[in-house]
């Protein structure tokens, strides 16, 4: 009974297990998405680039984040900019509003003011030069949603806008009623259900792709709009880094999974009509935050490496 | 500068504030849901019925759940006779996987097997009968989307069936591969966004309508599909009680919003076309999985309570 028991533990959601009994190799057709990373080529990835990667280091671990300058260029150049100064080192997240956002900042006003004073808003740019892989299924927010540069987007072809859409991980700029408030010293991470009523409203510049967990299993703050009452519950943030400021021992270089390719088309495919035993209805549709982004250790010149599937 | 940082903090997203410098009264035309709730009448609310109510009592405090019986009714009857039973009373949160579910269960199988032993799936029913307030806008997943008894719905007129959708904090049960394992002794939450793909596939028996953050904040498993890896990581279960079952002094009766009323729809517009200062772009639409579901504590004869409002 201990068994079978446990077997209906383990295999309460099993399309998502990764199936252990099976070592990886070449499928002529994969059926899960293990195999269709087991059978991905090296042109199937990008390297995460050191430049711009930020390293939020919390006393439980590091969050991974990417930067989108093709989305927000002058956002994430201030960014940077504070991250390269150490402008963060030493704030804390100061809101944890549950189903909703983490949120970090300078509550104190203790640090110099560098960078940018205000910024255009960056909430949307032209659709023109952007590769997009397009869904097929509709979207309640926007007219077109898929993927641009490994963000998941939108696009509306009547006025060539395009614009990232705020999912799991996602990473804005906070601002006040005044656009040009978002500079880059309060940031926020989408840790609920996707807020898209955000989407055009602000200033997105990334997303985060490794430990998340970091962030979402947080306290909730218990006050206002889930900022924390008191000073000592906020959770410090030891340094905010870009990877390239980071010495080689201590960066991680991350392989993600190309948007723009075949591969990532049959992904797709594969989560709106999975394949497994589990599932007694079929699903035949997928909503763009639910499209799991694959991210692994670097591999070098074929070196197998442990991947990492988002659920 | 310390007052206008801490501004642009509190304002980051002002359409979600409270305004405490407010006092509540009743508006001509509400523009906010503090203002709507403010203004609406006795007939908008519902007890929480006791008998169909679920305290699952953790370390940290007490995670409250609405049962559906309308949708699930055996399974519901099955979980209600475990919970009289003290059945779930010891056992522990054994999987926590982020953005997707906390769940648990026996896995030690130190429980006696009372209750159901198989029971037919109970994934959809038909939509005759159902009170259904439409929501206007397409949805990914289903032709019809809205609310049904106070749950996040979905409706296809075509086979007249409808089904509750998986939402931020949807109750369901876990199963094998055959849908007659799923009998409620595996109970599972939604922490992350929508997994819509499980909708018709599982039987969700009901939502969590307070304490969310009790389960959210738990340390993430770090084993294969979010479980813990060592059985001392498990969040131990103090107890599951029906509410009826509990000392009239240790409960606590709350009003949820009626999802049938015009008070209703005007929330759901509310959101829809958000009037306030924050947003420059008009956003028009709402997702079913963001429509806020009001509660309170319990009013009696029109005595004051602060309310909660879901983000």
């Amino acid at each position: 009974m201990l068994h079978r028991r446990w077997l209906v533990s383990l295999a309460v959601f099993a399309s998502l297990a990764v199936n252990a009994q099976t070592p990886p190799k070449r499928f002529a057709q994969p059926t899960t998405i293990r195999e269709l990373i087991a059978a991905s080529k090296p042109e199937d990835w990008r390297l995460l680039d050191p430049a711009h990667t930020l390293y939020l280091e919390l006393a439980t671990g590091r969050v991974v984040i990417e930067l989108a300058p093709a989305f927000a260029p002058r956002h994430v150049a201030n960014i940077e900019k504070l991250a390269h100064a150490h402008w963060y080192d030493g704030l804390a997240i100061t809101r944890l509003q549950d189903n909703f956002v983490a949120q970090w900042g300078d509550p104190l006003n203790s640090k110099p003011e560098i960078g940018e004073k205000h910024l255009p808003a960056e909430f949307v740019r032209s659709a023109a030069g952007l590769p997009f892989t397009r869904l097929k299924d509709v979207d309640t927010y926007a007219p077109q949603v898929g993927f641009a540069g490994g963000l998941p987007a939108a696009r509306n072809s009547a006025d060539g806008e395009a614009w990232p859409v705020h999912c799991y991980g996602t990473l804005g700029v906070g601002r006040d009623n005044d656009p040009a408030t978002a500079i880059g010293t309060e940031l926020y991470v989408v840790i609920g259900h996707s807020p898209r009523q955000l989407d055009r409203n602000i200033a997105v510049v990334g997303r985060v792709v490794m430990g998340m967990e970091h962030l979402s299993s947080l306290p909730r703050g218990t006050g206002e709009l889930g900022f924390y009452e008191q000073p000592e519950q906020r959770e410090p943030i030891q340094a905010i880094r870009l990877a390239s400021d980071v010495p080689l021992a201590e960066r991680k270089n991350y392989d993600v999974m190309r948007t723009d390719t075949a591969t990532f088309e049959q992904l797709i495919e594969l989560r709106r009509n999975r394949k497994d035993e589990w599932y007694k209805t079929s699903v035949g549709r997928i909503d763009v935050c639910n499209v799991p982004l694959p991210i692994r250790e670097h591999v070098e010149h074929g070196e197998k490496a442990v991947s990492r599937l988002p659920r």
